[in-house]
């Protein structure tokens, strides 16, 4: 089965559009709740029949609930390993329900529902994750998307809840709210400052916890991180929310500040390296992703000062998007090497930044 | 005294327009013949009146010589230090006669009468030097020039000759024929296969001498490298330049020979590099004479190879003067620090590169 990611309501990007609050600096806010249906084991424990069953329930549920009536169930179970990287690719299901990396086939029943602004990972780690997703920093539609849901589901399927804990989750990190928001911010200026070890620091301080969108431990690709709660536990969602904006937004004012202080003092030697940066993906022939990610956060600083003019976020975060292998591969039509994805991934940046400076 | 170099015959940029023979490798050839004037002390040693007799000497005779009628004679010792430059960037006058980081003023008496192709220096370490430049690979044309203006000057200005060593010189190592004949090309091929360090040593073997246009010692900038002859005693002026010409042949011959194993075991990685190279100078901000030597040695490569198009080798040759720091002061009507000088060069690149495009 080969699956294109266009039947998806939006492709599954509705994120990208490079609308909302400080969309400057921020890219895009996830709210995700992790349940669970009551009397089945944890899709990890769970056998197969029990998963089905799951997947089966809550099927049928989401098909008869207005906010989730326009979105599309994918069997992630049923595809390929490309189809499925590239579903991953749009930030549409993790990495474990696609299992990739894993040299073992997804779980049976995984599944994905897609909605224009949610995605429901079904046999996750948890029986469900329904997370909403929405452009720039907008935690509270987000939320209320993902809670739509939530309320709509949990009448139709009965969630495993515990009057004292909360929602239950297979792991304990996320038992009470199962709520985890996350941020998606771009902090060039922060890296460029070497401001971003003390404020990275300063989040985990107050109980906030980040990674790279791209990259491991702190080799953190084009500058994107993403911030998020850590507890779940003993707090209304409406607290965490707030706490995690509160946050952000002084994270963001900081970003701001620093790429001030870099225009004033440093103004040549920024606009000169910005300007390579977009010098090279306009020319280059072959470039890696970690490049290409890097490069294109230059250019994004570039954008957000005005030194560049014409390039939309939204095509900046398309190029974050089609520019990954499984997204290169699928353009054209057969899975390239390492090599081969580094020439087409050139030629499609080159051919996006041409277009974009007509 | 603020001088204007386009007010010299063809600027004193005959040999930049990019034709002749082998204009892909060779930019230019250059013939000198050092002479001196019966009668008088060597220039270095000579007394400032007889420095002045023998400038008036050889003005007078040129006035009258049909090659050099065209010419322009320049007091180099009456010319700001910006100026001296300048015409030292033409490749008109050498550091020497210039003056330049010596911390003195020039010596008095020296000048420089430029026509389209010559260039005939009064006063530097000989009385006279006199040069004709060609473009491409030409020295039996470059060596006619010079010849032409040394025969009708020698029936004018007794040279001082000895029957047995031949023309006096200065220096010994001019004595004899007093010719210099050197060939300028350039090499990226030789120098990104690490051929090059063998190219040299056995240049140096076989009699010859190298060394970088700009740059000095090992640290050449551009790749641009000037092949010249070494000996200039017992043998004849053809002889010379007859073997010095068998031998830049084969050097051009390797160069194409690394330029072909280039693009068969590296197509990818040498058009990615080049065009890269290409991008940084379409938009970079700043950049310094080094860097922009470097990244023009790659495009030029690269309009060699046939990878970019429109670039006409004159273009480039234009680049390479006018991005030397005096022509951007001169641009700018004022004397411009290295950061200054950086940022002027980066819009005069960009611009030059801009409208070749179009």
């Amino acid at each position: 089965m080969s699956f294109d990611p266009e039947t998806l309501p939006g492709g599954g990007l509705g994120w990208m559009d490079g609308t909302g609050e400080q969309a400057g600096v921020v890219l895009s806010t996830r709210v995700r709740l992790a349940r669970n249906v009551e009397g089945y084991a944890f899709s990890g424990r769970a056998r197969e029949g029990e998963r089905l069953r799951v997947l089966s329930q809550v099927r049928d549920a989401l098909s008869v609930i207005p906010a989730a009536r326009d979105g599309v169930l994918v069997r992630v179970d049923q595809l390929e390993e490309p189809d499925r990287l590239l579903l991953h690719e749009r930030h549409v299901v993790s990495k474990e329900l696609a299992a990739l990396d894993t040299g073992t086939p997804p779980r049976s029943g995984a599944a994905v529902h897609v909605g224009r602004d949610v995605a429901i990972m079904v046999n996750e780690e948890d029986h469900l994750r329904i997370q909403a997703m929405r452009s720039g920093l907008d935690l509270d539609r987000a939320f209320a998307d993902a809670r739509d849901i939530d309320v709509e589901l949990g009448q139709r399927v009965p969630f495993a809840y515990h009057r004292e804990f909360g929602f239950l989750t297979a792991c304990p990190t996320n038992v009470g709210t199962g709520l985890r928001a996350s941020v998606l911010v771009h902090l060039p200026a922060l890296v460029l400052t070497k401001e971003i070890g003390r404020v990275l620091v300063g989040l985990q301080q107050v109980g906030l916890t980040y990674r790279g969108l791209y990259g491991e431990g702190s080799e953190v690709i084009g500058n994107l991180f993403q911030i998020s709660n850590q507890t779940t536990l003993g707090k209304s969602e409406q607290d965490l929310l707030d706490y995690l904006q509160d946050i952000v937004r002084h994270v963001i004012e900081k970003e701001l500040e620093a790429r001030k202080v870099l225009l004033r003092d440093a103004e040549y030697i920024l606009e000169d390296k910005l300007w390579r940066a977009y010098g090279t993906l306009r020319y280059a022939r072959s470039l890696s992703f970690d490049e290409a990610m890097n490069f294109l956060s230059g250019v994004r600083l570039a954008a957000g000062l005005k030194l560049i003019d014409g390039l939309s976020v939204y095509i900046l975060n398309e190029l974050l998007v089609f520019t990954q292998s499984a997204h290169l591969s699928a353009r054209e039509g057969r899975v390239l090497t390492e090599d081969e994805a580094s020439v087409v991934r050139a030629a499609f940046v080159r051919e996006t930044l041409e277009r974009a400076a007509q």
